[in-house]
């Protein structure tokens, strides 16, 4: 199936907002075979519209627009769309409940121009938004043999990324009714892409065709995802194949591969460390905070992560994590020593079993000839097991923290792995 | 000035990477006056490069594409580029020495795949990027009496980012040598969006033609950013009408002005601790190392920034940061009484002045009728002043984390103003 994204706002021309609407929308349409043939990114203008509507209805079996229905006059995607589906509008009972319903849980009163959100084309089929006051609405189109649909889907990331799922079932039930699919993650580590691709030559040469195998390198990391797509009726054939073919994959990647499922260095270390019964510290430097942040991103992450010190200056690391303030002297803050004596602190101050710790230089100041900007000592710790390495990542200093941070990470994994 | 982004990359409509080039660009073309008038995300196909290239130049003065210039086969911008201005190609001996410098300052050794980045159109000007081996290419075409120009910069945002402004800088000579600029952003909080537009109605009826005021909403504050534009000739009395314009609406923002310029709050932060010589520590629960891993980001922020502590654990809270364990017992861990301990007791771990302490429940889970998902309650410390509040934040876990965080950081950025 062709899908193309239209993207409608003026503000994301101007560069005020950044959309992140067409990238949520292609990488859930990926696994399921469908393909983005096109994503616009256009003005709150109506002939802009339009036109982008008409190239998109003619040139792919599903369109979705996001953005522009608002109930302020200078969002007009609702009336540009009831010209091209040549339609009038009514006022819609449910959605104005919907609305209601909305406001009453935020605690504010609904007012007029908020009420006219329950006013839909009359061409179309509402979808209830469930995180929004502007109801989704989708547009069926037949002209000769081919069934186009168009739906229109709000610019609020929260509420596209909430409601998209019902959407894409919709679609699903509508296009490919008789398709099954099944999909896997393996995240994978300490390889390169082309050593990997290189390893992998044999096994994607023999892949049935009803499978397909698809990189995605992450910075630390690579992703392969395994798609099985097969007609409905033989769904247990597909079931069958797939679930080999995912053993051999497994086998092929050997120690490389950290962890099979599609989750990020994060939660990976939060589901084995939660598994081994086993909590989880940090005590970052360079990091400043970035490791213990995206570990609380998580829901219900407080139920193994105790907490961590962000010990930027060295006064912090000596009197709160106990580093020896001569070794810090001796060997500079951004060195084994201090790192190793960091994740032992850590685990002591927070009772926890996993420690995290981290101390580098991520510039664009600080760096010398030894110790370049780049520069990154990393110690992890389950309970009295210990690894410490040196790493010198590349890039600008969000570069560096972001590397720093998911390589501490798939370290402590890789450990918690080992453990079971 | 038109200009068309054109974003090249299959990896992008699988959604496996964003797009974060093309909502750069607009974001720094914007301040020029220069209209983004479509933005379009297509494949690495020929026909399709070809095609868009073609009608973006046919509307548009001029056309920035990213990506598609790897080395590798898939890549194929370079020689589609090379059909549409009808051009071959020639090796540039200046690109290589490029090459061969940024690859040992990485440490790599080159290969004839990457030395083959080397070989150019011959109807481009190179601008040598600083920061990758894909050389940026500059195409001038004439057609009629019309001027447009190409040019092609490299998908990786690092390079895009940091080579953006020389390009900006060739194509304002060539487009608007005789144009001047005025620019100023203003910080404005503890107001809507639609009263301090009511507030400033007058103030923006009466601007002059030359000066234009945006209002950018971020999540907890509004940035107000004035434009003036002017012929060359006409720079002195831009510079006169654009500083009395920047006053009057200061003084229009009143109390509600935050800080002068454009940065965000984290910035703003230390940039005011610094000139005051105080320092900062942050005690976070909810947020979660989000606020140090905010103020971090800034380089030099070890200057005015000492550390943190993440006390997720109630154990955390007492035995880090000297919380009463009696206290969490009788008002719970979010409550105005503990978090105004812990941010007493992060200045007195980590010997700083100024202390941001969080303590809230982002969710899904952990709400109740009387603090139900949203409620955080922010104390933020000044040497011996204390302010602490109870906020309700919408949305999920995240948004929660961002507004506490924010909201944190203005707090204490409002403290650190009144102490001026």
């Amino acid at each position: 199936m062709d899908l193309s994204i239209i993207v409608i706002g003026d503000e994301l021309l101007l560069g005020q907002v950044a959309d992140t609407n067409s990238g949520f929308i292609a990488r859930s349409v990926a696994p399921l075979g469908w393909k983005v043939v096109s994503v616009r990114t256009i003005a709150d203008d109506a002939e802009d519209i339009y036109n982008a509507v008409d190239e998109a209805m003619k040139t792919s079996d599903a369109v979705i627009t996001t953005g522009g229905l608002g109930p302020t006059k200078d969002d007009i995607t609702k009336t540009t769309l009831c010209r091209y589906f040549n339609c009038g509008t009514h006022f819609d009972k449910e959605v104005e409940k919907n609305i209601y319903s909305i406001f009453e849980k935020r605690g504010l009163k609904m007012n007029d121009l908020t009420r006219n959100q329950a006013i839909v084309p009359d061409a179309c089929k509402v979808i209830q938004n469930r995180f929004g006051t502007a109801p989704i609405m989708w547009f069926d189109k037949h002209t000769g043999c081919k069934d186009t649909v168009l739906v229109s889907m709000p610019g609020v990331p929260f509420e596209t990324e909430g409601m998209l799922p019902e959407v894409i079932g919709a679609l699903m039930d509508k296009f490919n009714p008789d398709i099954v699919m099944r999909h896997e993650s393996f995240i994978v580590t300490d390889i390169t892409e082309s050593d990997l691709a290189a390893r992998l030559d044999c096994f994607e040469t023999h892949l049935p065709d009803c499978l397909h195998l698809a990189y995605l390198p992450s910075p630390g990391y690579i992703r392969l995802r395994l798609d099985g797509i097969s007609a409905a009726t033989d769904e247990a054939e597909l079931q069958q194949i797939f679930a080999d073919t995912c053993l051999q994959l497994a086998s092929e990647l050997s120690d490389n591969l950290l962890y099979t499922g599609d989750s990020a260095p994060d939660r990976i270390v939060l589901e084995l460390a939660t598994s081994a019964g086993l909590r989880i510290a940090t005590a970052e430097s360079c990091t400043g905070g970035t490791i213990a942040s995206r570990l609380t991103a998580t829901p219900g992450a407080s139920e193994c992560f105790n907490g961590g010190v962000v010990s930027y200056s060295n006064a912090m690391k000596i009197d709160t994590l106990g580093v020896r303030g001569e070794d810090i002297e001796q060997f500079g803050a951004v060195s084994r020593e201090v790192v190793e004596q960091m994740s032992a602190g850590i685990q002591k101050v927070s009772d926890a079993e996993c420690a995290i710790a981290t101390s580098g230089i991520a510039g664009p100041g600080g760096g010398s000839e030894e110790k370049p900007v780049g520069t990154v000592w990393i110690a992890v710790r389950v309970a009295d097991r210990l690894e410490s390495k040196c790493y010198r990542f590349p890039g600008n200093r969000s570069r560096v923290v972001d590397r720093a941070s998911t390589t501490a990470l798939i370290m402590l994994a890789k450990m918690l792995k080992d453990l079971q």
